[in-house]
């Protein structure tokens, strides 16, 4: 179950009781409805998940609780990103030998590394593990940006076969894919171009909003990859573009992706502090924009 | 010593061996000669100290090790930034408990928590503590920034005393004085702006390279601020420029920060990885241009 | 002729004399080999035209050769942007007087209106004319951005019909496409986004590279739009990607295009300063990645 | 007098009837006012001036006028921006013989010429005329950036004395000064840095607000350069703020100030459209800020 992803895979939000601790039972209730609704693999720990704001035997009881729930029916991949390269090794072997079927990984946050030293980063990890490694740009929040040139160099590396573009740069997809592509897969990362992604070559789609709606996401999936119906595809993806840019666009992805769980019935608590719940407004216009999926 | 905070803090180098662990002794020596450079005060645990890459453990070591060094000749203020409120509370209470004289805090990294969360964070933080807190505008790391109006909002916390500017908006510090000079005083934290800054109002200069020329820095902030001798300042503030900018424009500040240490024969090794050693053609470039202060 | 335009439209450059003066003959042969070439449509006066560098008289005879030479086998567009709106109206008013099928509109250079202010300025001139329209959303040379939600404005105007889309952002199309599709037309305007666009709903391509490649660019409008098939449009896509990727990357769009005009055996000469011809290191990179089409 | 530039230039509006033609008696008046008032200098024809509006015959006439009323009381240097270089060449030629003291010169706007093509363009017009040349670097307008690298190359041509720096960004008055101080003189071209600037070592201060309160703008220039009193320069500097602020941030610069100069009892009819007259809320903004200063 390793090799070969494709399709859907929620950066699976890490449930919270009200006082902010993480809720585990329902982390695996939710982590099950999840697999039940047909999505391809669970992401734990990824930007959605709050891995930044966990404690490190935190994020090891959520990996092993995702694991758990999880149960093989689909693979897991965990995020193992940190500030320092020692650190994120470590959180890596530790996915590693708890039994996760790849990882994710940004680059570190906070210090700003060069290229080069990205390069050294993310081979420190590929030497420590040997199951894939999903690079996630995300020059949004790490403030570095790996380039298609950079890509390549990385692709090179043993484990890494996988990247989540999340740049929100559409010409992305298509260079990687262009140039690399016989070494490294694409996924696409930012929602608001998920179809267009699929088009130009994408396998697969890591996102924040599948845990709002799974299904219609699979289904995505289905037609523009599978069926290749794309008129049939772009009908669906222009229904789901308001919630999508509704949630890409606020500046507050975690929240409103955590608020519109509880809309649709899965309630996962608030986010960690720093973060919040999102105000009445907010969730007035969530509601609203989701009433066709309810 | 803990209220009145004025002149140069370096945002202190953490010294590590070839193996990147934490130098102990060299910090400990470090921060004694920098004490004796006539530094103002230090900063442990900034941007510089490389805060984000190090375990709690070590965090709680550096602080204790400062401490002992600078033992009470000037004020000792602490970087406990974190990923989430929880953390950075119980970074902040910690630093208290051991001494600290002040907390220097950006805003969580990673999360882009919108200014009314960042109210909260603050909040949180403020409540815990009964000393001075340094708010750290840098968002050119954390993704978010800081405005003017929401300083002011900020500035009404009881232990909100200043703020470290590193937008590189010079517009920031001249309005921050203007509208809340009551309320919170703002230290430079941008090296390319630190005679503008001290012109327009800083009380201080919170910066990276004065690990490198404590004394020069000390003496720029004598003729600015002390002596009000605007063409001495400047001539000097033009000769310091040329390291100034090369440090701030390279895109590897720690590492040419640590470097520099190096070259004026105060060695406090390298950078944790993900940061690594600056190549030999930096260090060359390095090496000329401070040849003038050797 | 006049409505439903749709396909392969080059911005089509004006040749010019080594003194660079216009070069009519040229113009009037290189119009009519686009036409032969298959193309849609022709746009004198676009960015590629280089109108505003151009003297009244000189765009009024542009207009007047490029008419005479499609000689209404397809439909000629004018770009009649100015800096003042009197100035556009009047261009837009001659143009349409000497027979042109549309107009081509950028926000107005240098002034950087608010949104309010576009709105009276485009309907200044749709209250002046009486042929079709075609916006033209460039924010990286007018430092204007026509938001969706002002284009779901100016799309209420009786003449405003399409827009060509050149911010280099996809998720404007499917907005576009998505919210105001029953009233306006998305041409693409971003050369290395154009499949992309084509499968979100575009309609058409207005480009500068179609003067270098135009049977390729008419290939993959029938590949992607006429006949649907993507595997073969994404092919072609990818071949042409290298060229269009070279050309929207240099900061030399203009002065490629020409030289690539050259190197395809189309000489059209230098563009006018201040752009001047590309070096001939550009010359060698742009020949050697044109070797596949020549 | 058409050497040694320095104090305080504003780029005078450009009065228009209700119907935005010209007008030139207000004009005349106007710029008698100016003088009057104790300016430096006087630039017609610069952003605030709306050249790129303006009509070949017009912008000769302005100058014609604006010679005519200041008499020779203060140097006139004449924005002759365009978009070809050889229409700046001409411009630049005709103000030279109209009895211009120097030239104003921006990029030429939308084409975005190289670093080696603005060069270039800066060598012909260096070329064709015999007064000192004022850069004019405005990148939020033109779409490029004269670094200083480019900066200290211009500085090399014959007549090339000066340069009005509108980046906003504060470190290149100290980078231009520290590196080619002995080849160009700075202008404050950033309203809202013009203490800094004249503190880092710009000789004068080139804006558009100064046409709404010209004593204030000449007091500020005589007590921070004249009599070098720094505190009272920063407390007249810190009540003019509010207002510099205000003109810079709303997006509505030249609408504006010509507003301003009404609510100050010069009034000087709207912007030529595309800009049109600031809305109520904006006017009654700007009155209440005024207040202070009627």
């Amino acid at each position: 179950m390793t090799t070969g992803f494709e399709g859907v895979f929620p950066a699976m939000v890490t449930p919270m009781t009200p006082d902010q601790d993480i809720d585990y039972d329902t982390l695996a209730r939710f982590a099950d409805t999840l697999v039940e609704s047909g999505v391809h693999g669970i992401i734990p720990l990824g930007s959605t998940g709050e891995y930044y704001a966990l404690s490190a035997p935190e994020r090891e009881a959520v990996v092993a609780a995702t694991l758990d729930a999880v149960a093989g029916r689909v693979p897991v991949l965990v995020g193992t990103n940190a500030g320092a390269t020692r650190e994120a090794v470590a959180y890596s072997q530790q996915a590693q030998a708890q039994g996760a079927d790849g990882l994710l990984l940004a680059a570190p946050y906070y210090s700003l590394p060069t290229a080069g030293e990205l390069l050294e980063h993310f081979r420190a990890i590929d030497d420590a593990v040997d199951i894939p490694i999903m690079l996630y740009n995300y020059p949004g929040r790490t403030g570095v940006d790996m380039t298609p040139d950079l890509v390549g160099r990385l692709a090179e590396l043993d484990n890494v076969k996988y990247i989540k573009e999340s740049t929100g740069d559409m010409t992305r997809v298509s260079e990687i894919a262009r140039r690399f592509g016989d070494k490294i897969t694409v996924f696409c990362g930012c929602d608001t171009l998920a179809l267009e992604s699929f088009l130009m070559g994408a396998a697969g789609w890591v996102g924040g909003v599948v845990n709002v709606l799974p299904k219609q996401h699979v289904e995505l999936f289905d037609l523009a990859v599978r069926r290749k119906d794309i008129p049939a595809a772009r009908e669906l993806y222009f229904g789901l573009l308001p919630v999508l840019a509704l949630m890409e666009g606020a500046g507050k992805y975690t929240q409103l992706v955590k608020a519109g769980c509880d809309v649709m019935g899965h309630p996962v608590g608030p986010p960690r502090q720093p973060l919040g719940p999102p105000d009445a407004e907010d969730i007035a216009a969530l509601t609203e924009i989701l009433r066709p999926f309810c």
